[in-house]
């Protein structure tokens, strides 16, 4: 690191960061134990593919078996940045001093997480330090949004059942829970969606969102092929795929439509397959496939001008085309780099493109994605460091940005565009 | 930039370039106000998909009202590359001497434009200061040649109306008062393309282009069914998709056989799909595609052996293609970072694999795809910087090249290849 | 090279590393001539593609005819790394000093050749100057390894013909042949695996390989349909499209299966087109196709979840996938860099990505592909110094590494991985 990455890099940790999509449990937002953070689905999935057995880490196995057998194996997985991600946490949340973590080692770390766990705003004090000012959260449609702590945690309406599964009993049957309506014709799932959007955005919701596969084509729904898909699944039969895919696209452009009617953005994470490998640990089957094209989004993005789309891509090789269709179109806003994407050789390569060629209002730059409140120090650090680099080395460096408008950029990409978009 | 990149950047930049495509209008090459530098597509696209409302650079609106929009809505686009190629063009054009643009004092600017363009003559010191030697220009397959100015313009025949739209009677009755030839059949087709190439040809035209679409397959053309294509455009019927298709196919191959007959370079720009994006501004409604392969052409390429294929991809994800197609086909010559592709990441990444593994007599550095020439100096600047980087990184400081032959190097990239393949 | 990366090559290069997988003919495995050198099909294919005709270097002409004509080319193709590999291996195997190979002193470097040729393990000596413990081949199914040195050489059974072309008569009568085994059926086919999978073991052999086109897709196989498409073939009928396609994904997945026998990883090196340009020199025919995907390969690593798979991919635009099926399948390791991706450019970026996110104990850093030994050397020091600046920039220089363990990881790439994962 240069001095003047260094410096970047200072100013940049200063900045009081959004971080607009993670999974944090509300009612437990911190780890409790080192389990916790070494159940994260990166140590466990990296360790089963150099060699642990998946059930190794299994639920019959108790907390400490867990822990002691991924202890074990990380010296398999040190050279990743996910591993550099736990130490990272280690050191500056609980204070752990050694330089690698160890058989001997890891009772001693898992004593300062257990202790600090027993704070019960601890997740506040690690926020703090990770100087993240709010947080978004993932929640399921029908979650009770009541206990959040509205102070950091921002809601968010997962959509993902409503649209590949709307079909089954089970899911609009939790809909009728929550919602009081039976969902017995598209109309009635229109209503279901105001409800539920309504009672987000009362509880503090910024957004919907939803993870969709590659080959996914969000065309003008078919009404009439909905409808009747719809009307057969209530009668209990089981749909065609073509019926299940009508049935999608539609539900997918109501849920668009809702994000319109209450000015919300919605948050696309496009590019991964489930259950590749069943056979991994959980958390660790689903994969990420090149093809597909944000050309099939183009229709969606003419539709809902007034909608703010927030993408994620999964694929790298996606990576061009949403850079591109962001300096197009006015409501494709770029959104970090997503899990796979997540690594610094991709972050910097599709940053510097994007700093290069995308309005800078439009860019949010990183989220956490993390299922606990520890990880977001390591990883937005992570992103912190590729930021100053790319931002001393073809900005500053070239002549193009001073330090303070570097600064001013980055402050846009952590901060004021997850604002402003959010409108948090 | 370190001491040698500078020393490589100067050297470089007294290397007289030829820019071997472009889309200056030879009958006014260069801006007249400062409305035609901020009308350049780059501005009103990237302002416009920041926010800006279409309409407000509309041709309703004066050039002065579009200017004071533009500036004012600069601010949210400076950390692009595009907005750098404005400010060094003011700069080293214009003698701007304030860092920024603003509403307060773009009338100074606009002023020195109005000025400098009173020279009718200007265009050939901008060209001289941006050391251009010559520019290609890209022609209306039916426009008068006679006025270019051919001590700096080449005509460059661009034959994508011939290829897309010769089912349209209008296409056909343009080319009927140009040539004298009522194409009524497939080889009238062929007769008028050999007449308006001797034309090009003898007003000095260099090459014909195209742009195609990611999906286009120059496979052998089917001549039966492109005859009964062209009579059932020419009885005045509408055609259907594999009508339109075949015809296509049957124009593209009959002006790569004329190509071949007149020995001039084909250049196909390939990836771009028209109008995804109708309620843009106007020149940024276009976008890219990732899907499709290079390997479509293979079959061409093999037909046509005597004919140069000087090539552009629109997709970063089509780039490793045209390398290996370049190593292998004798005839495949890659050409310059194109409009989406035409950002220093990518620029750097492309062109360090082109240089480490395509023939160095091979390679067509940079074109600028301007549409006035003041943009010349900026684009190719950007471009001789990231070469200057690339040769000091990857060939000067591992002892790969000497100075002196990084410089030659370049030479050939910048001017002895582009002249030599197309004949200026 | 900064100091660190210097200390760092200098390191990494006293690794004995495993190179799993070259095309070295056993017989001779060293070059007897200048022209041995100068016809690896990389000298070639680029001076044609830059101009030089074909036949230029067609059988008829003369060893010395054929090196006089590729010289006399060098000045076209000296900017490509494949010219630095034949400049290293002359100046560091054949004391060769002069800067450049000309028309004037390549007759002095021929005269070295043919002397060094004179020694009959001529070939020891070059392995260990470029610190090679084992060189892999890659053996017709029906060749005689008896001859092989296996001090140096580890066979590999190439797979291509089994698969691909199981259907000609030809393939099964040299199976016949070589086993005894007459296939008249599938088990009879399994059995003459089994057969050839016991020999090659016998005789050394570490692994199978296979090259696949882009769009092969191993799916479980159709039993059935496979035993009629290879009854038909033994009629002495041709085969249609889809009964070759049969055969072929039974066949490959038969060979998979005989590898989870004898646990034998199989080695896939996926994407390349055969014959996309016939005209072309011997060789340098083929290309590279980025279509297709790694998904279509799940089921594969689902069914054989004993094998492993060590897995090349020919387009740039898989390499992603590749290390995040790497990062999730336990039984997918990266391996090495290939052909058309085999320039430093790609390298450096695919090489960090997968150093960022896959267990480091799966990563097979390098091997040659080479055709004559000398090339080991230059091309295994051209993935060395690019291995040693991305441990300098990305690891050691950002503190994740200190530079003893820098070395090691190194280690595990070039020796200690392929040794444990081909039980070398």
């Amino acid at each position: 690191m240069t001095d003047l990455e260094a410096r970047l890099f200072d100013e940049i940790s200063r900045i009081r960061a959004i971080d607009c999509h993670s999974h944090v449990p509300p009612e437990s937002p911190h780890a409790q134990t080192l389990g916790d953070l070494l159940g994260y689905h990166y140590y466990t999935e990296l360790a089963h593919a150099a060699g642990m057995p998946a059930d190794a880490v299994d639920p019959p196995k108790s907390d400490l078996q867990r822990v002691a057998e991924l202890v074990a194996r990380l010296d398999t997985i040190d050279n990743t940045v996910q591993y550099s991600w736990l130490m990272e946490a280690a050191r500056e949340l609980f204070a752990f001093r050694a330089e690698r973590l160890t058989p001997s080692n890891w009772p001693e770390l898992a004593r300062v997480v257990a202790e600090a766990a027993k704070a019960d705003d601890r997740y506040l004090a690690v926020l703090a330090k990770a100087n993240l000012d709010k947080v978004f959260l993932t929640n399921r449609f029908d979650e009770d949004l009541s206990a959040i702590d509205r102070s950091v945690f921002v809601p968010c309406l997962r959509t993902d059942d409503l649209v590949f599964q709307l079909g089954d009993a089970d899911v609009r049957h939790r809909l009728a829970v929550k919602t009081g309506i039976e969902v017995g014709s598209t109309d009635d799932f229109r209503d279901a969606l105001r409800w539920l959007m309504r009672y987000f955005v009362q509880g503090g919701a910024a957004s919907a969102a939803i993870s969709l596969p590659p080959d996914f084509s969000p065309q003008p729904p078919d009404a009439g092929a909905a409808r009747q898909a719809l009307a057969k699944a209530v009668r209990g039969k089981a749909l065609a795929d073509a019926e299940s895919r009508a049935l999608a696209v539609f539900a997918f452009d109501a849920i668009a439509d809702t994000c319109r009617q209450f000015q919300k953005p919605f948050q696309l994470m496009i590019g991964c397959i489930r259950n590749v490998y069943p056979a991994g640990v959980a958390g660790g089957r689903d994969l990420v496939s090149k093809r597909g094209s944000l050309v099939e989004y183009a229709d969606l993005f003419r539709r809902y001008p007034q909608v703010d789309f927030t993408v994620s891509v999964l694929s790298t090789t996606w990576a061009h085309e949403l850079a591109t269709f962001a300096w197009i179109f006015p409501n494709v806003k770029p959104s970090g780099h997503w899990w796979y994407a997540n690594i610094p050789a991709h972050i910097e390569y599709d940053l510097r493109a994007r700093l290069e060629a995308v309005p800078k209002v439009k860019l949010i730059g990183y989220y956490s994605d993390m299922y606990k409140v520890e990880f977001g120090l390591p990883k937005f650090n992570m992103y912190r460091r590729v930021l100053a680099r790319v931002l001393a080395r073809e900005f500053v460096e070239t002549g193009r940005l001073g330090e303070r408008q570097a600064v001013e950029l980055a402050g846009l990409l952590l901060r004021d565009n997850p604002k402003r978009i959010f409108g948090v």
